[in-house]
Parts: structure tokens; C-alpha cells; sequence
């Protein structure tokens, strides 16, 4: 049976790697935000329904060490901070279409 | 805003939808399973590695419920069950694609 290796984790199934890896329901939304365009951390907050300080902070931090994310700070006053996509990061795109395709079905009828 | 409706829940953005629709590890590996092909329950079982039976039976029955699997009962003796994907659960294709050319990135080196 073919084994799939991530970072120090071993699986039999390159589904149950994918899923265990990227979904933790937050990380898909950050990453989708950051597939859209570079945010800020106060944009994200607020295009990310529901999500705390707390665990937008925790996510970022996650996503960065995980190389999906990077944070680009401009060093300027008042503070500028970026988060976006690393090329690894945009690897995710398949996945991130797939899951935008499949939800857009869904779209209420009459909404813009 | 757009706004996007499942069953009795709302949502502000499609990605949203889809992860928290799909999204529970379990859930996609079975249906990952029952993309590849109609299974019974003792080949669930083996092939989703981890899963309890009771979960197994709870997931198996909220994906029915969803409408994304049916359940076959052959009427025979010994019994013979299977279960298999619906058209709307076929439509999931792109997402259970796209989550395994992820992971087919990991293959261990000398693995089959």
C-alpha cells in the first residue's frame, strides 16, 4: 500500500493527508481570503464571519510556519503588515475553486 | 452581499458553505471511498483507517440524510448491503479530486 509522508506524519491515503493537513474549517476561510488578494489582519478579521482574535491570530501563525502564508511587514508608522499567499500557498487553488464551485449552487435566490 | 442558503442555514460566502457542509475528516474519506466505488460497511470499515464503527454508522447515515450516498439492501441471505455516491454526491468530484492531487504531491519516496 503506496504511504504518503507530511513533515513528520505518515498516511495510507493522500485524501485523509489533504484533509488532515488543510481543513480545520478556519484555515480554508483564511486561505481563500488571501487567494482573493494580500489582506491586512483587521480585513481579515472582518471577512472571516465569526472568527476570533484569538483564533485569526492562531491560524495566521500556523498557516505562516506551514509555509502556505507569508507576513510582509513595510515598517512603516503608523504599522503595515501583509499577509498573502506563498507559491506553496497557491498550490491550494484546485482545492479552493472546488470548494467555492460546489458552494456557489447554493447562492440565494435574489441575492446580488 | 451575496448571501447563500443550505437546507435552513445561511452563509456569506460559498467556500464557507461548502467546508462546513463537507467538511469533517470523516466525511470526505468516505466519500472519497465511495467515489473510487460502491463499498459495504465491513469495507468502509477496513479502508477508512481509525474510524469507529460508531462513527462510521453516524456518518454513513448524515451523508444519507444529505442525500450525497444511498444505501442498497440486496434482501438476501446472508444480508448484503452497499453503499454508493448519488448524482449530488457525484458532483463532489472536483473537491475529492482536487484534496487528492494535493496529497499524491507526499507520496513517500520507494512507496508503490
Amino acid at each position: 500500500m503506496a504511504r504518503f509522508l507530511y513533515q513528520t506524519r505518515e498516511f495510507d491515503c493522500p485524501v485523509q493527508l489533504s484533509m488532515t493537513v488543510l481543513m480545520g474549517k478556519w484555515k480554508v476561510l483564511v486561505l481563500w481570503q488571501l487567494f482573493l488578494k494580500n489582506r491586512r489582519y483587521g480585513e481579515l478579521k472582518r471577512l472571516v464571519p465569526g472568527i476570533s482574535h484569538k483564533v485569526l491570530s492562531d491560524t495566521l501563525k500556523v498557516l505562516e510556519e506551514e509555509r502556505f502564508i507569508f507576513r510582509h511587514d513595510y515598517h512603516e508608522n503608523p504599522p503595515h503588515v501583509e499577509y498573502g499567499l506563498t507559491d506553496q500557498g497557491r498550490d491550494l487553488e484546485p482545492i479552493l475553486r472546488a470548494l467555492q464551485q460546489w458552494g456557489m449552487q447554493y447562492k440565494a435566490p435574489h441575492s446580488p
